[in-house]
This record gives structure tokens, sequence and C-alpha cells, in this order.
């Protein structure tokens, strides 16, 4: 037997037991005559000693150890007399009689320690050793209890997983995708899922009603910071449902998991903000609302008096950084220097300080008097001792520079814990969207998703204004999760395919067996797709999914710690019916 | 909203209530002023009655309706004057004064009911339809019940469930990889997991303790019946563990399935066959143990007689059927027919019919007299009224040719009841087998599978006699998992590595990283995996897996459903760096 209990498991209770314990070697402190080691396993340390009574055999087999040895340990359980409260086995230590070296270890290339000495590329090439480190496993442990809590949720709701194929079809359409020669079928491929959209939808038509999945996608996309070639949805459909219901039942879920998983009550409704308040109090589809610093568009208020940047643009808006009236020269300097770096693209930043004796002072003291700025103030609900920050351009950019902004504030004045957490809906996205390359519309969610009833008319007027049954789950900012109620009526799918520009014969050809499948008696269904590592790593409080993700690849897709991608044998190419286009340049 | 209640809901109780349903249609009776349609959703189906009372307007509408026409209907709940007790729901019917046609449908290729009239390739090709159908939904019901109930039992028992990933690296050994190419490391392929095993054992390195994943696993095989290219393992690694942690916890697994999923009690600990006992006793490593009919094997007794076919052969060895002494010339020609078949294999079949009189008769009376096959039957357990079966030659083919003919006698004499569960271990199993072809010792289970420890200086005298810590679970003859304890010593690895032929370089090739990972500490460690897909089939008391899989490929595998494999854009080879070799011969 390699244990009777766990590392973290024995309390001032079991004083007086022999146990048997098993883990690898955390640390080993000499202290003269008594030797204390640290002994760890994934459930916790627990502290071995050894005194003046131990044997000599004993003692010269503590003295071979090394950090990350395993071994096994009989002993008896003793109350500490320098009990460690930040342990939860600090109460106790094993006097021990028997030590058997399982295994011995090389000297790991980083500490496994919280705080390692270990660079990015060194864990993720040891990553097996980098798993060993707690907040690794926490993270790990925090997925794994996400992933049972959110069945536990689902099958209570009658919904069924059911596993869709991996091997399927290549279209091409969306992402790139990641294809699989068939080696039965020379010529031909696979292709592995985007996501198992095309699935769920089938299985509305026969029937299953509710279905969801934790599932494996697949994009062969030039990776950005962040991006996996390989992630995790939590993919759900239903049927029978309008945008209401889907939303009742994933914020259901959502609250669920708060509590469960995070142990966080939230007893009021979801906030729903619509794409467009979205976009014009926040610059984004996906709003941090764990703080306001909502915009105030002034294009109005500041036009017409003479500031020529202002009045040559589409669109002035700034956002009320409270209390930061006394930021310095030096200050106001750093965020201009923000605003105007590539990745935010502002032209320039202006400033007005309310300062607490009820002065102005702004950037643009030529242009505007103290009346103007008044004016802005109060429409921006700034309060002497706060600060204006505003920006001017084309709508868009604009909007998107200010979310920029509007981050940095929030983040400078400490307004985005990680702990604190501001889940939202954002409702009502536009149906299409217009590409200025192609000069044609593209879905904003895919080609299945089913206009607002009372948007119908706009088909023929402006279909550019059309909104969609579509909706995003967002967390601090995050988008978690987003869906809509699809199509399910064949002559408002042929008005929707004319919109994009897919002619009958492309439709056949890229969306035939759904289309076919759809004559058989559709019934009205919606669905919504998580990110599963995202919600993770938002759960966890980290910017990066990697770290929720037990074995990641890097940016340019390579898993460093097994070598892949590889060359693979000739042979294999052969019965495959390929050859690699230049074969002898490696 | 389309519904406040589903189709199998509704019960006595719920007379009087004003209800919303929607379905789809199964089927129309016009009984003159009365119709009676049946409405179906995944919960069951519920009567709708239009009678004397129905608007003309709505006498029009189902005038209109086809089967699987989808519908919303409103109406009253009222008692049934015949009610059917065969259906939950048929205590009531629903008087409709609403009825709203959501979507039509073409006439299915095939009916919609338990026993079809549609074919498999049909059925495959609109898989969709077929799903809706009762016995097919039923499958995937049981499946995701068994996906839900093995996750809270492991949780439960405190295994971690963590994904590794689908994107890794081909090794030239066991079967064929599927392989991916990669477009951002062009000529380098990613390959698609025959299992997670490195991985599960990396993660006992990283001392995650208790693994396991649900998880699809991919086998580039020429495809026999019912096997697939993807299929789904119940996958798991304990560490600090021996055999008998395994088992316990795994019978575990299985007696909480047994009981939360078919509702039956498994009080006894199963049975444990060792390997050796199985093919003497069974002449198969999953033997069906719902009934016995074990072999008997009486080469000592039937040799020197002067019978040449049984003194020149290595083996002889029958079973006993009870009460079958009747069995006619036809039916003996029958089953001499059977175990003369190609896939049986043997030469011939001699029967021994011990009469209810106690007299003998048998194909051999000319070298065996009375004497002679009374003291088989006596060896065999035989009472008047049985007959016994015998087969001779080679030792394996004859066993194995036996096991065929038990399990035809089982089918024959009603012993193999779908409904009744006998589940077992075999363990001992071999560590190595002999290649003949080859001339050397492959792995029986894998490289990593630990020898029993009392065998391991067999290792210089017999390797072919060791025998392993390795274990298969099987129920009524179907092997559902296997495992073994993992070899965790450099040492003793090695010394596997040598009896398999295994060159340093090529252990090094092949297991590196997982060879690197064992020098850092690694646990004792072992595991099994099951197949899913099979234990669901087995429980669902059907033999074919294809059943218990949404959208399963056919034999040569195709989606004749969505047509995959299929031709890729010229543009996505060259991205990836391809040429197909007979690009033009298609």
């Amino acid at each position: 037997m390699y244990r009777t209990h766990t590392c973290g498991e024995l309390r001032i209770d079991n004083v007086g037991q022999e146990v048997i314990l098993s883990g690898w070697i955390q640390g080993v402190r000499n202290l003269g005559g008594m030797t204390f080691i640290t002994l760890r396993d994934r459930y916790g340390i627990t502290q071995l000693v050894f005194d003046e009574n131990t044997s000599d055999e004993l003692k010269e087999k503590t003295a071979q150890l090394g950090r990350e040895f395993v071994v096994k340990v009989g002993g008896k359980v003793i109350e500490r007399s320098s009990k460690n409260p930040k342990m939860p086995t600090g109460d106790i230590e094993i006097t021990v009689n028997n030590l058997e070296i399982l295994n011995k270890s090389e000297i790991p290339p980083f500490t496994i320690e919280d705080e390692t000495d270990g660079g990015d590329e060194l864990r993720m090439k040891y990553r097996y050793l980098d798993l060993r480190r707690n907040p690794v496993r926490a993270n790990l442990e925090l997925r794994h209890r996400m992933g049972q809590e959110i069945r536990k949720y689902l099958d209570g709701e009658k919904f069924m997983e059911i596993e869709t194929p991996y091997l399927i079809k290549s279209t091409p359409e969306g992402a790139r995708d990641f294809i699989v020669p068939s080696r039965m079928n020379p010529g031909e491929f696979y292709a592995l899922p985007q996501s198992p959209q095309t699935f769920k939808q089938l299985l509305m038509v026969s029937g299953f009603d509710r279905y969801f999945q934790i599932v494996k996608c697949f994009r062969d996309e030039d990776l950005r910071a962040d991006r996996q070639p390989e992630f995790t949805q939590i993919d759900c459909e239903m049927s029978f449902v309008e945008q209401e219901d889907i939303l009742t039942i994933f914020e259901g879920l959502a609250k669920y998991l708060f509590k469960e998983v995070k142990g966080l009550d939230f007893t009021e409704q979801f906030p729903r903000i619509s794409y467009e308040e979205a976009m014009n109090s926040y610059g984004s589809d996906k709003p941090d609302i764990r703080f306001g610093m909502k915009f105030s568009e002034i294009t109005k208020l500041a036009q017409g008096k003479g500031f020529k940047v202002f009045d040559s643009v589409e669109y002035i808006a700034g956002i009320n950084a409270q209390a930061c009236a006394t930021y310095t020269r030096k200050q106001l300097d750093a965020l201009t220097d923000f605003v105007k770096r590539p990745q935010v693209g502002a032209n320039g930043l202006v400033y007005v300080k309310y300062n607490e004796d009820g002065s102005f002072k702004s950037s643009v003291d030529k242009f505007f008097g103290a009346e103007d700025l008044q004016e802005w103030a109060n429409f921006m609900n700034a309060k002497p001792g706060d600060l204006l920050l505003i920006l001017a351009g084309g709508k868009d950019k604009t909007q998107s520079a200010l979310n920029d902004l509007r981050l940095e504030m929030g983040d400078r004045l400490g307004l985005r814990d990680k702990d604190t957490f501001a889940p939202c809906w954002v409702v009502d996205f536009p149906l299409l969207e217009w590409n200025e390359d192609e000069e044609r519309f593209f879905a904003k969610h895919h080609p299945f998703t089913s206009p607002k009833k009372e948007d119908l008319d706009l088909f023929e007027t402006d279909p550019g204004k059309m909104r969609a049954n579509a909706y995003d789950f967002v967390i601090n900012g995050v988008e978690i999760g987003g869906g809509s109620i699809r199509i399910f009526d064949a002559d408002l799918q042929k008005k929707m395919f004319a919109a994009l520009g897919i002619s009958k014969d492309e439709a056949e050809e890229k969306f035939g067996f759904l289309l076919d499948a759809f004559k058989f008696g559709a019934p009205p269904h919606g669905g919504i797709a998580f990110g599963f590592d995202r919600w993770c790593s938002v759960f966890g409080g980290s910017e990066s999914i990697r770290d929720f993700i037990a074995f990641p690849k890097n940016n340019s897709g390579r898993d460093v710690m097994i070598d892949s991608p590889s060359e693979v044998d000739a042979k294999q190419l052969e019965e495959l019916a390929l050859n690699l286009k230049k074969p002898d340049l490696k």
C-alpha cells in the first residue's frame, strides 16, 4: 500500500495514528540534529520530522533525498510544537520510522514553487513540471469544477450531451479548416470542425430539443496572442424557443456557476445592453461594466466654436475620469501618448480639468471659454475635481480609441479588480455587416441567424439597419459566449442568402445537407456557444487562456514539449497519396 | 411562446387546463366527423382531437397537415373516453382551438416509426430523420445518462477531468495515425491521438493523482464491421496505486452504472479470471460468463485408443451441452457445418450423446466403447440427456473454434439474454506476445506495462512466460476496457525495451519526452481505458456501436450524410505545401 492518507489530509484529530504517505519532496531543512522534510502531493503538504531518535539507516536515506524525489514514508502523527496556521496540516507533523525512495529526480530546470524562476519557454518545454506548481494546478482544478458543474446544470435542465463527429467536411467559409487526408479515399480529405454548428442544428431537426456538448474546435488561423489552434467550446442548442428563453436558461447557468464555483450570489437579472447602446456608451460590443465612465457624445456642443479639429470631424466624445483633475502634466502626456499608439490610433487627446475651485483648465482653452466647458461638464455629469478626456474623429475609430482609453483609465484607477465580476448580455446585434473590400454584406453572426421580426421590412429598403436575434454574453469586458435564434423558414432563408449575395447553387454547395434537412420539418430553434477556456480564465482572474489549458501550443502552433508538428515517414505520405511540395528544402 | 408543456408531460391531473404544445405530426386519423392527430416531441406523444365543434378554418388547416409537419397547437386538456394505458399521456387528449403550422415537411424517405421501412444506407444518408425514431433516440439518451453518471462517480472519487490535446505527434507504433498537415510549419504534420496514453502518464508525473477524460480517439485502420475511425474512450489514470486499487475503484464505477443506469444491484465482487483460466475454460480472453459450458480438456483421456485424428493432435477438448442429447442428425450436421466455416476453422466435430437411458451414441463409436465415453462424460460432468461436443487440433486454433461453438450453443439454447449482465475481470495477462513473422516479442498491452514482481526473474530465462499487471473488464463476452500498472522505474523500463528489441536510440526517438519526464520523479501509477461506445451498446443490448453514435461513419470511413471525406480546394493544398500524387485521375 502506498498511502493511508494524502498529504493534505491529516489534522490534530489524527495525532497518535500510524500513517503511510507518498509524495514528492518539496524541501529539506537540516537544523543540527533535526531534519524537516516537506512532502507534497496534489492535496497538500505535510511536514516530516527526523529527530535524534531516527535510526542511522534512515538518516542516511534522508541525506540522499533531493527536491522532487518520490518517496513513501511510514510514521506516527504528532502534534507540532510550533504550529503553522497557514497550512491546513500545520498542526501536525509525522515522526518517520520508515522511508522508501520510490523514484529519484534530476534537479528540475526551474523551481516547483508558486513563484517560479522558470521563464515561459522553459516552463512550456517542461510543462509536466510546470503543472506541478500550485497556481497552475489550481487553474486546472477550477476548469474541472467548471466542467462538472456546467454538465450538472444542463443535465438538470434536460439538455442531452451528444457527441458530434470530429472528422467532418471542409467548407470554404469563415476561418481556415485543418484538413485530414483520407487514406481509404485517396485524394479526399476530412476537416476538423471549427464548431459543431451544422450538427447541432441537425440535432434540432432530429427532435433532440435540448443539446449541449463541451467539445474541442479547431481553427487554422494565424495565431494572435492568446489564440489556440484547438480550443474548447460549450456548445448548446434548443428547440421551440425564442431569444428570451435562451437568455433565461443560460443566465441561469452563469448564476449557477458564479454560485457553485466562485461562491457569488447574483440575484438580479444581468444587465441587457443593446449593441447600439454598447457602442455609444462604451465603444465596444463587449463592455467592461465593472465601472461606469460611459461615453458622452458632445459633437453638437463642441462644434461651431472655431476649433477646426473639432469642426471637421464626424464625432466628438469623452469620458469623465472622476477626481482626476489633479492629474499632472506628465500624467496627461502619458495618456496622450497612450491614445496615439498605433494600436489605439487617435490623433490626440483633449483634456478638461474641472478644478476643485470650480475653475476649468483645458488643452483647448484657446477655443472654448469657461462657459463652454461648464456646459460640457454639466452634460458629462462632472463635478469639481473631475477630469474630462475627449477624443474626436471618425465615429467608429474614435469610439474604438475611446474604449481603449476608458479601459486604461479603469486600470489606472483600480476599477477593474479581477475578483469583481460584472456580467451582461449584449443584444440586438446588426444582422449584416458591410464589407468595404468586397462591397457586399456579410452575416455578422452566421447566415442562419434570424432577423428581428419587426425589422423584416428593411430587407427591401435598408438591410444594413436590420437587427438580429443575436446575443453575446460578456463578463468584465470579455466575450464569453454568443449565439442567435436561427432561421428555420425556407423563404426567409432565401431572402437572407440573397442579401448576402449567395446564389442558389452556392448555398446548395456550401450548406446543402443542412438545407435538405430543413425540408423535413425543422423546428424553431436557437443556441449559444461559450468559450470554455475563456470562461475559466475570467473566473480564474487571468487574461491568458493558456494558463487554463493543460498542454497549450505556442504562438506558432507548436507544442514545444512533444515537439509537434513534426515530419512524418515517407511511407505515411505514400499511403495517403500525398507529396510535399518542397521535399528537399529541409 | 411555443409551448407550456412538452408532449410527454400531461396527465389526468392536467384535465381542464389550457395548454400550448409544439411538435411533429406523428399521424393523422380521420374518423368521419372526428380527426385524431398524434403530436410527437422528444418527451413523448400527445393525442389531439378535432371534433364537430372544430371551426371550419381549423378543419381546413388540419387537412393540409402531413407527417412530420411542425405545428404549435393551443387547446384544453380533456379526459379520454377510451384511455390508452400504453401511453404515459394516454389518459388525456387535447381539444384544439388553435393550430399554427410552424414548418412543412416533405414526405420522409422512410417511416419515422420504431420499426422503420428504411434500409441501413437510406437511414444513414438521412441520419437526422433516423435520429427521430424512438429506439435511436433512446440509445443516445442512454449514452447521455452514462456520460453524466460516469463523471459524477469519478468526480466523487476525486478524479480530475483534464483535456489533453488533439493535435499531437505521429508515432510509427501501433495502429496507423490520422495526420494533419500544418500550414504554419510547412512539411510538418500533427497526428490525431489514438489514445491520450502518454499525456495521461505525463499528468501522473505532474502529480494530478487521479485523472480521467471522456475523449475522442482516432485510428486509421481498415475498418472491420463495427469499428469506427473515431471512437470515444473513458480514459483514466491513478498514482500511488497497485492493481488492486484500480480494480476496486473501477469495479465501483461499473456497479454504480449498473445501479444508476440499468437499475441493477451487483453486491458481490465481480469474478476475476486469470488469462490462463479464461483461455482454458472459454478459449477467449473475453469470456461470456452468462452461462457455464466451460471447456473440458480430454487430450489424455482420448488419446491412445486408436483414433488417429485424436492421436495426432496437440489438444482435444469439449463442452457439455446440457439436455441436448435429443439433437437430431440435422441439428448435429448444422453444428458440424458451423465449426467448419472458415471463420471458425475446425476440421470436424465429434459428438457424444449421453442418452436419457444411460446409453451413448457418438460419431466415434468405432474407436471408443461405452466405458470410454462414460469416462469422458464423468470428466465433463455430463448427466444422462446431455450432449458432448468435442474438437481436436492445435491448441490455440482449437480453443478459438471451441469458443465460437460454445457461443453458438449459448445462442441456440437462449443462454445469452441481452438483459442479463455478467461482468468479470480478466487478469494476469502475458506481458509479451511472440510474433512469428518478425521473430520477436511485442508488448501484449504496451511497452510501459509493468511485469508482475514475482515474474521478474523470467526476463533472463523465459520472457514469454512473464505475466503483466494488466487487466481487462469484460461484460457478456465483450471487452469493455483494459489497462495496466505502468513501469515507473528506469532500469526496469530498459529491461523491457531490451526484451522488445527496442534499442536505446529507438526508445529515445519514439518515447523521448515521456522518458525525459520520468527522470524528474515519476510516481507509481496505472490506469484503464474503457470503450465508451462499446459500453453503451452492451448496456443498450445491441451488438452495434453505430447505434449509439449520433453520426457514425460507414465501413469505408465515409459519412454519407455530409458526404465526407471530399475533395478540397487547390488553394487549401497550396497553402499546406501539398500535392496530390495523382491529381488528374479523378
